[in-house]
């Protein structure tokens, strides 16, 4: 009998949930609205009635969670989330076992996104990919050997982080000259003064201090990419999140940045993509995260 | 009955061979001038010469090669050595499985040192470790779970290559602000206009402008390895190669830049240390290189 795997993708403003096969393919799915200003507890109820509505619900595996913020994975803790301010130390993995009498899994949307990103774009070919997550924040997920790297203590992938620029700017985490301070959502809309949006609408209708700011942007998101592909000579490279939505803005630059910096050998070993199912891979991803275990 | 491995470090002026077991303990060990004006033919013979010496030579499994230089792993040809300016091309696997009807694997020097500091240094232990060669330029060799990470075309590692500077210095890989060119022997001697050993001899002299020199190389490799921090979050980083023999010149602002850059759980997980087999490591590795396969 085949074996189905639940994939939660739950986000500050919506949930999503999916029933997914061992291939990926989505069966049933479903989405809710998040109680961001109810107690864990309720949001947990809520997910539990939502899933035990899939007509395939018995035959469930197992359940993967994904959640953007500081996640434990060996204790499935969601320590942290910015999406989701009333979460502190919320025992995910305890809490839905309990109730559903399953295996559960919870990881960061990061390492969740690429391994959606592993099933859905690549179709599970690589060896290894590597996925970057453009959204308010840069994040980034590691597979290897055509597993998720995790590292050696869970905290692996965190490439927005990179610094490409030692004396650059100030970053939320502490350090300078981040990737994330060139290409994140948050601190591009500080710098444009207007949301990342509107500034792609600009670019668009021909504005050139827009273009600029993308170009920018761009350019140092190839430097950051250069650099992956120095280290970790990848298969392919699948770039994600709303910043990656900016389409030729963002890729024209980064490709010429990454052609002039990057090994030759390593860079035409590697595929470098905008993921085509952005808002799926969440949902998969963390279906496929119950399904590696 | 134990199975014995041949390590083999090719370098421009000498090369270190040794026979060792399949735990690296060395059993026999010699070492031969380099005929680097000879043709290639000629070292090959010289090679098989030494190893047929050792006693236990009839018992050796498989033999390794590590070599400065573009090593292609797949075929076992060293296309180009700057330490040997009259190899192109070279197909040192075949040669050698030829005359010694053994199986050889040749990999690239940084990949055999990390080999060497994961079982001399590491005792086999880890399951994820990054080797960073400090030398005339800076290699990098990464072990991920237990192996030898070569990634998608055999290029991985190429972490001296990292640009922590985007607008810096030019490197001789083309790109601009990598590693190479803030703790490379050939970029710290032009600036210092001395070797990094007299720079050492200057510094701990108590000379404040080599000190300072040191200092700044230092802080840059801090810099770079926060990165490898919170990209890969191994378990432990070793440090060897010429340079990393300056000691606290080049570790204390390296920690204090770890420090103030890096996440800090990522920082806890790993141990950070300079190689106590420096010497060894080429060889030894190349042995296990041999013997992993």
């Amino acid at each position: 009998m085949s074996k189905f795997f639940i994939g939660i993708d739950l986000g500050g403003t919506n949930i999503k949930l999916a029933l997914v096969d061992a291939k990926s393919k989505i069966l049933e799915q479903t989405e809710i609205p998040t109680s961001s200003k109810a107690p864990a507890k309720t949001v947990i109820n809520e997910i539990m009635a939502a899933i035990k509505k899939f007509k395939k619900y018995k035959n469930v595996y197992a359940i993967g969670v994904g959640v953007a913020g500081d996640v434990d994975y060996a204790s499935g803790t969601v320590r942290f989330s910015p999406n989701l301010p009333k979460w502190r130390n919320v025992k995910v993995k305890a809490a839905i076992e309990r109730l559903s009498g399953k295996k559960v899994f919870v990881d960061n949307d990061a390492n969740t996104a690429a391994l959606g990103a592993f099933w859905l774009d690549a179709k599970g070919k690589p060896q290894n990919l590597i996925c970057l997550t453009l959204g308010t924040g840069v994040g980034g997920g590691i597979i290897i050997n055509k597993s998720l790297y995790r590292g050696s203590s869970n905290t692996a992938g965190e490439i927005g982080h990179m610094t490409i620029d030692y004396a650059g700017h100030k970053c939320n985490c502490g350090n300078r000259g981040c990737i994330e301070t060139h290409i994140g959502a948050n601190y591009l809309a500080r710098r444009a003064s207007m949301t990342p949006k509107e500034l792609y609408a600009s670019a668009a209708a021909g504005n050139k201090t827009a273009k600029a700011l993308w170009q920018d942007a761009g350019q140092k998101l190839g430097i950051a990419i250069a650099n992956i592909l120095n280290i970790l000579n990848p298969d392919i490279i699948v770039l994600c999140g709303g910043i990656s939505q900016a389409g030729k803005f963002v890729t024209v630059p980064m490709e010429a940045e990454i052609k002039s910096r990057a090994f030759k050998s390593a860079a035409r070993a590697c595929k470098i993509i905008v993921s085509k199912y952005t808002s799926k891979l969440g949902v998969v991803g963390a279906a496929m995260l119950a399904q590696n275990k």
